[in-house]
């Protein structure tokens, strides 16, 4: 028996010992180690990065699939373009051009979910040891998809008006490939880009000649405040190259997604670029997965159009302010002096800041004892940090159980700021 | 105008300047490029892989997807684990267990099609540089998938017994990462990977241990002659690591697909590997894509289950027997002494071989012109050669289609074939 189990151990050994640089590497993201320690129903979370499921478009998908298998059944389950389904193309061509973003289909490419927008972006411009400039916190599964290529990170502090563009410049003298931002209730901080800020950002971007990815997964869940234009259109402004008569061409990498809109179960997610790196892309994906299923893309096609989309973001937008000022009101009920955390305008998260001497860490081990999960901010910060910081998602849960679980949270929270009091005060003392 | 033209491209050169060392060498495949030339609906097309829209279970798919979200709409439209869908790696594990492939669930990842196993693997074991047996010729997108991650091909001919086995030692002590073999109708030559040669093959490997990807998307779809076992059971049987109370470790893994079999419009295929390379694998994923559509594989999970999966296996078998048939009988007909194919006893293709001195490529510039289209075998080879073959598909087409489109290609045929046999003639003479 115990030779056979050897012998098993061998042969997988054969795969094991094989595995590259890069997947020897690769290890699974704290947030999904984190995810399996919450099949506790008890457990009130708000550790995921999950949308409502009480506004999943459910019988608009429904009627949807049945109008597409009726009228295009054979095509719907057939082999399709790498590009993607070209209604669906043009429906975010229209979308897009809404918020003064102007490209045609050629630059759009279906991707499956945003995650492998980002996926192909890593591999079509990261060489082992380039550099990429994030946002320090930045979104995890950014870290995980450009880490797979062998990025190296640098990386520029984030406040209340998002990303520290003053402290760009310094990061672009380190000559790096492209600079990756969430400019719109980024993921995890829940902070906005101000306008002033994004055009410094493409001013500089196009003075260093370094391209910027842009990442909007929530551009579109803004709950109080006006929208600021993409930096995708203030860049093709800067260039005067935003004629609708003439092809897109230009220094951004947009990233949009139907997962915070429409539903994250379909996994649509697009890209908008030149046609030249549309191209690229689409050849990178042809060996990467062939295609994005055409029955989940014809069935999103035919959901989102007729101005369904529109209707339904508004839907969703009601609903997760609610949830947003319910989590922000229990915060400042329940959470202890020297705790702060941002007031995202809009999006899925906020991000809270424990007082010097605090550790999130601790705070998460107890908080998770007293059934209430939050994600540790060391999770979004490529070069370490985020000790104090925890993520708070407030679109998954109802308001009673926000209410609820900020209440426990809360308590943890003030027993451990209680404990560093005494030393805080030492230390401003001396 | 021209000095905005200048600005377009340089600001877009930001990016294309800027592609990996992988994305400069990436190239869209033969297949992509000439797909693109049969919008002409008069043109009869061998050159695709594509299943038979007939047979898609659109009524099945309906059922399943209203069934899906009446029921369990939250989950279907919600994110999911990226291992896949629980009850589809179950449904699967049973499905493999009938051919003897004994599993559990946690030897099982649910894929974004095969495409995107090879892609995985490719990310998981090949450092830059690595070699990897493949027949010769082999899967286009498995070259596709392996060059993105720098491969170097070490090939094995392939005969009417599949891989020429007697060669492989030499392949062997090349030290490569693995071999990659398509057992079961290979795509492109059709062929089948006799019982006698798995034996050796399995034995080959396990001495120079070396791990095989068993790549099977045709396996069910055999038309006459005896289901021949699959190289991971013949490997778990020589290990002795085949009983059900024990995890499955093994130096094969398997890759599965429901495209053939069910629909390719969903994009779901499986890896099936030990738990430590299917956690790995995971890993990867997660990077990719997050998961493979809760939806899809929800919706594919209802369809396939009950036992419909194989009642609509056998409708599939008989319509491509007799389509295969059809095009081995025109072949008879049409072509001219001197070209030779496979007769393959299952899959979607047959490999035509032309005399020595005629080119496919100029056999296929004619056939395109009479309207007829089918795929070059350069683009099979990974080192070269294929300069006298073409692949054909049997399975898309209906049946007195194919007998018009081999009547054409015959007439081509028949005329490059006349042209060199004086030539021909000489030489043999000489």
């Amino acid at each position: 028996m115990t030779a056979l189990v050897e012998e098993e151990r061998a042969a997988d050994a054969l795969w094991t010992d094989r595995f590259s640089q890069r997947a020897a590497r690769a290890t699974s993201s704290v947030i999904r180690e984190f995810l399996k320690l919450l099949d506790d129903p008890e457990v009130i979370s708000f550790a995921g990065g999950l949308p409502a499921p009480e506004v999943f478009p459910v019988q608009q998908i429904m009627d949807a699939t049945r109008r597409v298998l009726e009228q295009h059944g054979d095509a719907a389950l057939q082999y399709g373009a790498t590009e993607g389904y070209r209604p669906l193309r043009e429906l975010l061509v229209r979308h897009m051009g809404r918020y003064g973003i102007e490209v045609g289909p050629e630059n759009v490419l279906i991707t499956s979910g945003a995650q492998q927008a980002l996926d192909l972006v890593g591999k079509a411009f990261i060489n082992p040891g380039d550099r990429v400039v994030t946002e320090d916190p930045t979104y995890l599964g950014a870290i995980q998809a450009f880490s797979t290529y062998e990025a190296h990170y640098v990386t520029v502090p984030v406040d209340d008006d998002g990303m520290c563009v003053n402290r760009l410049e310094e990061a672009l003298r380190a000559a790096p490939k492209f600079i990756y931002v969430l400019p719109n209730f980024q993921n995890p901080s829940g902070v906005t880009l101000s306008l002033a800020r994004r055009h410094r950002l493409v001013e500089l971007a196009a003075r260093y000649g370094t391209p910027i990815v842009e990442d909007d997964p929530y551009g579109q869940l803004r709950y109080n405040g006006e929208h600021v234009p993409a930096i995708v259109k203030l860049d093709a402004d800067l260039h005067g190259c935003a004629h609708r008569e003439r092809s897109f061409r230009g220094s951004v990498i947009y990233l949009g997604t139907l997962s915070k809109t429409l539903a994250p179960g379909l996994r649509i997610g697009w890209v908008v670029a030149s046609a030249e790196v549309v191209a690229k892309l689409a050849v990178l994906k042809q060996g990467a997965d062939l295609h994005t299923s055409t029955f989940v893309q014809m069935v999103a096609h035919e959901a989102a159009q007729g101005g369904f989309l529109d209707r339904h973001v508004k839907v969703i937008r009601r609903l997760y302010a609610e949830r947003r000022d319910t989590m922000l009101r229990a915060l400042e009920r329940h959470a202890p002096a020297g705790v702060r955390w941002t007031r995202p305008q809009g999006g899925l998260f906020l991000y809270l800041t424990l007082p010097p001497g605090v550790l999130a860490a601790d705070v998460l081990k107890d908080a998770l004892a007293a059934k209430v999960a939050c994600i540790p901010g060391t999770a979004f910060h490529p070069l370490g940090g985020g000790t104090r910081s925890m993520r708070l998602n407030f679109s998954y849960s109802r308001p009673e159980v926000i209410e609820e679980g900020i209440a426990r949270l809360g308590a943890v929270l003030r027993r451990h700021v209680a404990d560093v009091k005494p030393a805080q005060t030492a230390v401003s003392a001396g």
